[in-house]
């Protein structure tokens, strides 16, 4: 198959590998010639614009960090639009707020271009494995026509409904693994500041009303969850700046929507907190360590 | 083996119940005639004291709902320390700070009698049918003598370290679970709001990183789980003001450690908004009413 | 002198008028025919099109609802980019990110246009009575040739820097007057429950350290201040889905700064469930009736 | 007139000599024997209990770090019920919750002596100078009977309402001058990071609707108010753990009435966390410092 790949920064790079070592011929574009470089020395081939690497593709992908660049990618002067078939499907696969993908899946539509929205988690880590998770939005038949390709690059591909339903999935799941995060950190804390073993502590949450993947697979405390971040100085998981846009983009959903979600924004001010004392490059757990006495 | 029992209300009788069923016999106080009479025809001794229940004792168990209860259960004119026999040991099942119970239980060995702390989970339902968790606070001597009788009404008994510790994991979990449980009503509603099938939403998170029981087992959602309170009007379940009453008591004892909690400081008083409009006795899973549009 | 005036909605209209009153020639351009008909027949001379508006025209004033008409006002194909003379002055009065106006700047300095940002303070009441207090953002010069202008539609006219510290300073006090009403109704409504009469409790705030700008001029409580909107039903006042823009774009600015505001992030929330619940155009003081028991 | 006074701390020392000065005959009362050596000097009579200070007093005033310690005094067997003559008006100025002393004001009035409550503003520094701010609560005709003597300690002397309004009024003023402070630390700390000069901000917030007691007495920035304790490194004001007290004095009070106080839950909360790192002895408007960027 013809694939159209733009994008191909820590996540889109080894996506885009993926789909080369599954056999697919792949139109590269970025801005960054040396990601494009990489990628052509594994088989794919460099385009010089999304109009280009468009062209002639049989699907179209994107994997980008804002709106602001999807937007350029699909309706600039030399974007997807100006080079895609009538009938293509094309695949937004960053995460943004749920508005941008519908408003350019719209424009898309009426000139026979079918946009769907795919925003992944899982990491580099799941980026570079293909075990992704693939939130998907879009039209059933949509979904049937990308799923073999997305199988390509991760495990578990959800159907979540109509275009944008994909981000709606992410962000809510976002938005509560970040309060979950907060709340285990504050419990271990605290447990630990009134004398509990944390070790005993964690053992009663997991099999307790409290346990959740924050508590059980991910636990913010060093030494509980042996293959967790924070047994190993907080690095290498999920950085705080990523759960920070993330929580942007949940709170900026729910203030268009007039959703109040309180916990959602004082746990987005913790992690803004966190980004400001310059620990923003830290995974996400280690928010926990803003709840330690430090003498 | 004869068995004090002080504290007869919607947990303790069925508790005690399980206990003579199990064969006990037992000696029973409570301030409520009608509870007593109601035990007695199972087969309990009724006792007009704390002090004359603990007589001839070879465990007193307390089952109350605040500390000044525990305290004046122990340390009043006729209670159980005026009573007890040198070397029996006393286990106060309660949900109280544990401050309160190391203090009784520090003026209890200056006399030879050792109390530990055993708060439970579960609820009704749970001491019922004797399914309780136990959350053991005490030596490991203490723990196993009084391990065996637990088993008795509960399923899951779990040492957590001295006297006091049982009170901190379990305010602990229950910190975790007051905010998690407000963590998934904001994901939910928002995603409702945002246009995304909350079955579908439901699915993602729980096959995703912001699993949690709040949202596995007991979603506030109604339909999503079937046996979960949101499914039947919030009744029937733990209710909103329990949860009140331990966060309460959580932020009470962060208070004391200097420790702050800023979610669970803000999931109380979304709780206390709940209990002041009049619902605190509905099901704690119905706070996600207040994030609801009504119109 | 010959203005420019763009944008007559409900405080655009009236400061016009105020402008036609000091015997100004004015331009007017707004997409709403009514608006500008009602200021022509004051004396007031339509123009087709922002442009049009600014050629010929010795100053331009800019009042618009949100950062992308204030943008496509000045920006557009139609703009007063394309019509403005070099070295004519332009103000935009909106209240905006400070970062767009300071975009739109440096764009407009490129083809010698100086623009300067004024947000507002004062509401409707201000605007008609030619009481507004401006924020000026911008430099000394700028500022200087405004500024007779500008006393002609306030009272009130404070330079605060290069351009953009207009709409700063408007953002970080009503971040503050937000976080002021809503702690204000936090401690009227706990007086109350508490027992204390409210008449005596905002005395004794007034005359102690917890007085400001919301206990002592614009209560929330009713009939404290028998002028504010507390005292009429929480009608005529400063909207609630105004504050809840404000708070919004403050919080953003704060997000694109790592800055947190954690009340200020809260504050917003809770404007936000006021608006959820249908009651934005109420003043935002009714902010109060969220505290209030209702049995 | 003769005067029992019992606590002689930080506030209660500077008051007695207030009195002594004035002429009175004072019986002194505390546990701290430096502190009786020292006002003796000064002309005050050593009692060796609070009983025996009572005896033969025409007023006593109590001024105690806790509701525990005035509990004990009022009410311990060598306590002043124990020793005053029936009639005689007594008067506690400590800062507990109000519940306490209208428990105790219940006690005292069922053997014929009437308890009011007068706790404080003002500081050590008020306290010294004779300026305090004293909110009484109790009946129209104690406070006739004690306003003279507290004039001889103080400035302001409002009457509140019943036994235990005094109480609240001070609770409720400081839980907004708790949220104030912080609010007024989170605009200085935006508009900073914003690029705004903070004395153009000051001067705009303190002309404008933001204003305050916090930003235009007490303003956190260093510089704006030479006067404030931030313009000499935050000492000599409001300790940071005093305003603690009062929070969780206001947030417990909240709770027993089922009151929401969110932004004041959420306030407590981050002078715990200035507290748990070591700085609760610093002035409370150090808060900001948490705020501002370190790199």
């Amino acid at each position: 198959m013809k694939i159209a790949f733009i994008g191909l920064g820590n996540m889109g790079a080894p996506m885009a590998r993926n789909l080369l070592k599954a056999g697919h011929h792949l139109h590269l574009f970025d801005l960054d010639t040396n990601a494009l470089a990489e990628l052509a020395a594994q088989g794919g081939h460099i385009k010089d614009s999304a109009r280009h690497a468009a062209q002639g593709s049989d699907l179209v992908i994107t994997m980008l960090p804002a709106a602001a660049h999807v937007g350029s990618a699909f309706l600039g002067e030399n974007g997807i639009l100006a080079g895609i078939a009538t009938g293509t499907p094309a695949l937004d696969c960053s995460t943004i707020d749920p508005q941008s993908i519908r408003d350019i899946a719209t424009i898309a539509a009426s000139q026979g271009v079918v946009v769907g929205d795919a925003p992944v988690s899982g990491g580099t880590a799941g980026a570079n494995a293909a075990t992704l998770t693939f939130m998907v939005g879009g039209s059933v038949q949509h979904y049937e026509r990308v799923k073999p390709v997305l199988a390509q690059m991760g495990r578990n591909i959800v159907h979540c409904g109509e275009v944008g339903t994909g981000q709606i999935a992410k962000l809510c799941n976002n938005l509560l693994l970040g309060i979950s995060m907060i709340g285990v950190s504050e419990a271990m804390a605290l447990g630990h500041a009134l004398g509990i073993d944390t070790q005993v502590l964690a053992g009663v949450i997991n099999s307790s009303t409290g346990s959740c993947w924050s508590s059980q697979s991910y636990n913010p405390w060093p030494g509980i969850v042996e293959t967790a971040p924070a047994s190993r100085g907080y690095t290498g998981g999920f950085a705080a700046d990523l759960m920070l846009k993330d929580l942007g983009l949940a709170t900026e959903a729910a203030r268009l929507a007039h959703q109040p979600v309180l916990l959602g924004a004082l746990a987005q001010q913790l992690f803004q907190a966190m980004s400001q004392r310059g620990e923003g490059g830290r995974d996400f757990s280690a928010i926990i360590e803003s709840y330690l006495s430090r003498h």
